[in-house]
């Protein structure tokens, strides 16, 4: 009898340690090669470039098809492709990963398109990817040695950093702007975290986290250890792929805020062709942007290299990263596999949101609007082919991003409790 | 291989069916045991009591833990236990079910506990338990030739209904009280179906929707194909039982609403007994309610088998049923199983969120506090033994109630944005 209850519970004590090592074996710069020990630095003191993890082709050669699907039903079943929580016992997991990839029949027969899916990751703990990065930080943060960690954010970062503290019972301390909505104020401190309201903007948080960074033995989940934090992104590659039957779709949409999402999904799909864990069939990437924070759609549009930054106005908060660190790579990333980077305007989000709801009853976030929207535009410039199998990243969950869909949207009728108004307001059978 | 996919995706065309016979064959009275055939009805014409839905034992016996085992990672791994969707085809799912049960050490300790565990209900598609209620229902409705389904409500039913019709290509009307915040209307409406916001309170909007059920040939969910829906509520009794390793915890929580939940759960405890899957051990069970809609636990405290409705007032908008259909079934349960059925104030309630955030990271809706809050006050009053395995249920998810937490909470501190007042108001290391 196969046990479910492991797969569900992975850190309860009875459950066996897999023998998987860490394939981790150092960091190094994405720019000049430059190589350092696993610790917890994001940048090449060398060149100021971005540091990544670098791993042991060996190691990541052990894992195999039926290694992975001894695993947890989570996104600790490719353990041993990441660069950390090798211990369950230390691991800090609230069991992220592992989402739906549903196949989406009338979303794509409305967009004339023969296989549509979307990875759902609004199923996470905190209903968005994030989950997803910040269980991989945390778990580095504390094999690193770390009781603190911190994060500065406006959304859905804010809410897995202080859920998964507190389930790991490490401290954690959140600073956000002071002029948040009270409602995702309270969705952070019902933790029980520290969360500091910062009488300034997004960027005057990000300035003073960056000085308690210098300042404080903590691990700051996006600032030193953001190297293994970024890696958990590759987990939805890593999933879609096993979720098809072990291998790769054709094309993918996913949207773009630093660009990392999009560069860990393309390297996930790499990485398993190179181990053999799938053919190595070509794929599209495509990025999806707000127009009003369309820095990397920009670039690609004008077939240029450097992303110029721009001030983010738009209702995809989530998406609202106006110099996106990794755009360079992902315009690379687009342009090396045939794909494409795009925009759409805020009326397109919402219209992207209600047409998933309405069609396959997920309510995604604005940035799953960004992405639907994207799927609509790129179908209609004759970028994406519509026969060619397609997965969709809807990576947050429209509960979280109501406000938008407030000031547009309203009940069908409002009427009188009676069966005579009803009818008079021609809601009975047609 | 073990195919994952499939698991995701049952309703895929691909997905080989299960050859799972129907095992319900007829309705019966609660009361006075009439009998009548399948069909879109919920109340005796004899003496006017529940009907619920009656099975052929011999066709349930034909369930075993390996064809369970077998199923899809949803609640449809039950579907030789309930009474519709057992053709894949025509089943109505967005996954619902198949649900965490965590393990709650850190709320086990600072409750003195030994072992604990959460039944998250909020990890379903649209973050509440109402997801496998209205899943069964909508596919008994496709079943019985009904196109359009209805409900009444203020909350999670309302959302669960329009994303469940959206997905299927149903018609949806969902009636709701006119002066509901625009949060949950358009996290309704977002679906496409017909929302409909009518003048006047929760039971008006009640009666015109039975008015409408006599009028039109549309499915109720919670009146004409009632007893459909109650049965998916077994679900999160099947699911306890099997995550621990197919047998029955000593001891669960469980809020009342209505009371169906509580008696599906001891009634899936039962059959799972009855039908070899698991050893038939004792189990109690103990119902929560808010102090503020408490007629169930009144009766119980009272000694007493009637229950004397109230007007409800409590931030517990989901469990606000003034005259609980089964109440006194639920009162049964609870004395028969040597439980016991408690209320909590508000302010216990919000305790009891908080106290739940921050042991173990689940941010549960106002009902999931309702619970926590009640198993501390069983500890405190001796009816719950602490040294006993518990499961406690949280069916809801706290994005979902976020006013009471905005009026009571806020941040740790707000500060300017400088180290200076960082360090200044306290929040560096210790």
């Amino acid at each position: 009898m196969r046990s479910f209850f492991m797969t569900l519970a992975p850190e309860r004590a009875d459950t066996p340690a897999l023998d998987v090592a860490n394939p981790a074996v150092g960091l190094s710069c994405r720019h000049c090669g430059a190589t350092y020990p696993l610790s917890p630095s994001h940048v090449c003191v060398e060149c100021f470039a971005p540091l990544e993890i670098s791993y042991d082709p060996d190691l990541l050669g052990r894992v195999t098809r039926e290694s992975i699907e001894r695993g947890p039903a989570n996104l600790w079943r490719y353990v041993g492709l990441l660069p950390a929580g090798h211990d369950p016992a230390r691991r800090v997991s609230l069991g992220a990963g592992w989402t739906p990839l549903r196949p989406a029949p009338r979303l794509a027969a409305e967009l004339g398109m023969k296989t549509l899916y979307v990875k759902d990751d609004s199923a996470n703990p905190t209903h968005s990817f994030k989950d997803r990065v910040v269980s991989v930080a945390l778990s580095a943060a504390r094999e690193l040695g770390f009781t603190t960690v911190a994060c500065a954010s406006t959304g859905n970062l804010a809410q897995s950093v202080a859920a998964h503290a507190a389930g790991a019972g490490l401290r954690s301390v959140v600073l956000v702007p002071h002029d948040l909505e009270a409602g995702k104020t309270v969705s952070t401190g019902v933790y029980g975290g520290t969360l500091v309201a910062i009488q300034g903007n997004y960027d005057d948080v990000n300035r003073l986290c960056s000085e308690l960074a210098g300042e404080y033995e903590w691990a700051f989940v996006n600032v030193n250890v953001r190297p293994f934090y970024a890696e958990g992104s590759k987990t939805l590659g890593y999933e879609v792929a096993e979720q098809l039957g072990w291998r790769l779709p054709e094309q993918v949409v996913v949207p773009i805020a630093s660009g990392s999402l999009l560069t860990k999904v393309d390297k996930a799909f790499g990485e398993l062709g190179k181990l053999g864990l799938v053919e190595p069939t070509p794929y599209r990437v495509f990025g999806a942007q707000a127009a009003g924070c369309n820095p990397v759609a920009a670039a690609f549009a004008r077939g240029v290299d450097t992303v110029a930054p721009v001030r983010p106005s738009t209702i995809a908060k989530s998406l609202s990263i106006g110099n996106p660190a990794d755009g360079p790579y992902a315009l690379d990333v687009a342009r090396r596999t045939g794909g494409a980077i795009t925009d759409v305007s805020d009326d397109e989000i919402l219209e992207g949101m209600r047409l998933l709801a309405r069609t396959e009853g997920i309510f995604g976030e604005t940035a799953g609007g960004v992405t639907v929207a994207n799927l609509r535009r790129l179908l209609r410039e004759g970028l994406l082919d519509p026969a060619a199998e397609t997965v969709i990243y809807n990576t947050g969950d429209g509960l979280k991003t109501l406000d938008p869909l407030v000031e547009t949207g309203g009940p069908t009728a409002t009427i009188k409790p009676s069966l005579r108004a009803f009818e008079a307001a021609g809601l009975g059978d047609d």
